[in-house]
């Protein structure tokens, strides 16, 4: 078979003869086609024919080949998923809740870090499908141009999540990201706050970011508070960054009273700092997160903060790419709701 | 070019011509094998050349195809990891530094989750072979002998972290689990515990839960305290899962006056669930963790653990497996030292 040919095996390096589909065929004593639905489709195969072709696969350290898989079924049932960062939880659980989807169809995920970079994700799009991806999840609506023309040229299924559409473009996932930060904002203004500070990511090339600052300039003009008195500060995800940020607001005079963040890795560390300080939440000043990720329940006080439905979304982004990958229709973008989780970092303001 | 022919194409269906490794040439004026090496090894190519063959590249949503990378140059620039789980963050700064690392070589890393399944691990080392990853970070010492056989046979390099190496077997890059956990739990009983309690990952298939608490066992026995004495209850890695053991181990009497939690999310769990009993730590119960993640220092009490050299181990994990690729010889595994973090949630055991 042409793809037994060294240099287009997986461009590794290799000597001597590998096994190939018939080899295992031949030691399952089943047909080739059996082999390759069990490589491809394994729910279409019995139990009992799946454990004989899979221990001969073993037996013979057989590895699909690229080209053997794609002649075998035009199938990879590899997908991709692209995340910003693996730094923190973040996306954590959402993923997890894709892959389990993903695993109960037989289809394997593989999964790259952006690190917040339009550009390094365009080229690990440009990686994915040159590796086989049949389809692929991506976070956000901020991409290059390139990177959607490559995969409409490519037709490689895509579902893009943690946002909500916004007219034409991709299928998507998710939640308003504007709409949830408007309403903690709502509820923080609603405690008397009027000195408002918003510890946010980089906004340039972070759609969600952008959306949550604009969230919190809507709830103010809606509240009659003029949103240029928001004091804002951009910093990485990070709890070292969150703290520093914090450390730095409360050296401005008047204090903030309320300080949002962008994510609740950020507030953990405004909380750290606010200890370090020795001020008292949310007795002095109150301090909001975002995502609800584990970390929220366990740090003192314990977060208010905006519930994203992580699973929800995951396990969805799973059932749409894998009905976009069959060609089936799955209808419009699907918008999820992200509510408020009341803990104990928000309190009522300060008088004075 | 035979690897245009759709069907060795990612396996995805498309129609119509794709463009080819000629056309971006032509469009960059550039020769075929300039081309391939601006996406094999970009570091040999200057920056100006460079910049035209990519945006070449980009202007003809061109994806270097794996046939046609693979006979471009012998390489896809493409490794792999597979790690037991992206839930929490226990493996993320780590994973972070032998991304940060590989790309400053211009390679791609994609990731796998095995959920701590060898079963599930051994199917994505297959799935990454065939996606054409040409070497591959494991994580620890457990795994399916066939997962071993298959990567021998296809000659893919490979390298285990987070363990150091026993004898024969695969380059390690790591610290013994055993020895950092067995100095740790000496820390432990210096401060006068004798009713010790360990809240452990399931050990099997889990080589560095089972080194962990076989090193408490080994510094209990050294301090003439019966190893049989350990109280020791088995549960999945996750906050919710340390709170009930830690409940369940302070319903027992007489009650253990330190428990140390195989990882750091563990003992946050339990440090959340003693708060709701109102149990004072260290006061009247001594907690610790394992890894020194960031969640280690913003609970309160911050914990008191052991600190794994994430950083260190990602990147020279990257550094041995690009040696590896590269035909190199990386000389031994490599052992990093583990240190023991003090801070808060250590204290003497309570009398009586």
């Amino acid at each position: 078979m042409a793809e037994d040919r060294p240099g287009t095996d997986g461009g590794m390096a290799w000597e001597g003869i590998s096994p190939t589909l018939e080899d295992v065929a031949a030691r399952a004593k089943v047909s080739t086609a059996t082999v390759s639905r069990c490589l491809n489709a394994p729910q279409r195969v019995s139990e009992r024919t799946r454990e004989r072709v899979m221990e001969a696969v073993r037996a013979l350290g057989y590895a699909p080949h690229f080209g053997a898989r794609a002649l075998a079924a035009n199938r990879t049932n590899t997908f991709g998923a692209i995340i910003p960062t693996m730094e923190n939880a973040i996306f954590a659980r959402g993923l997890q809740a894709f892959q389990e989807e993903l695993g109960r169809h037989g289809i394997t995920l593989l999964v790259a870090s952006s690190s917040y970079s339009p550009e390094l994700e365009e080229e690990q799009i440009r990686t994915l499908i040159a590796r086989g991806a049949e389809a692929v999840l991506l976070i956000g609506q901020d991409r290059t141009p390139e990177s959607y023309t490559l995969l409409r040229r490519r037709r490689i299924p895509h579902v893009v999540a943690w946002t909500n559409a916004r007219g034409e473009g991709p299928v998507s996932i998710g939640f308003d990201n504007r709409k949830a930060m408007a309403a903690l904002t709502a509820r923080v203004l609603e405690q008397g706050h009027r000195r408002l500070a918003l510890v946010s990511a980089p906004r340039a090339g972070n759609d969600r970011a952008r959306e949550r600052a604009e969230g919190v300039s809507e709830a103010m003009a809606a509240h009659g508070v003029p949103p240029a008195d928001l004091v804002l500060i951009e910093t990485p995800y990070s709890i070292t960054n969150g703290a520093e940020a914090f450390a730095r607001l409360m050296a401005r005079r008047p204090r903030p009273t309320a300080v949002l963040c962008g994510n609740d890795v950020l507030a953990a560390g405004a909380l750290r700092q606010a200890r370090e300080m020795g001020i008292d939440v949310p007795g002095e000043v109150s301090v909001t997160g975002f995502d609800d990720i584990e970390l929220a329940e366990i740090v003192t006080p314990a977060l208010t903060t905006v519930h994203v439905p992580h699973r929800a979304m995951g396990a969805g982004a799973a059932r749409k790419l894998m009905a976009l990958r069959n060609g089936e229709d799955v209808g419009a973008s699907e918008e999820l709701e992200a509510t408020i989780v009341w803990r104990e970092s928000l309190g009522p303001a300060a008088v004075g």
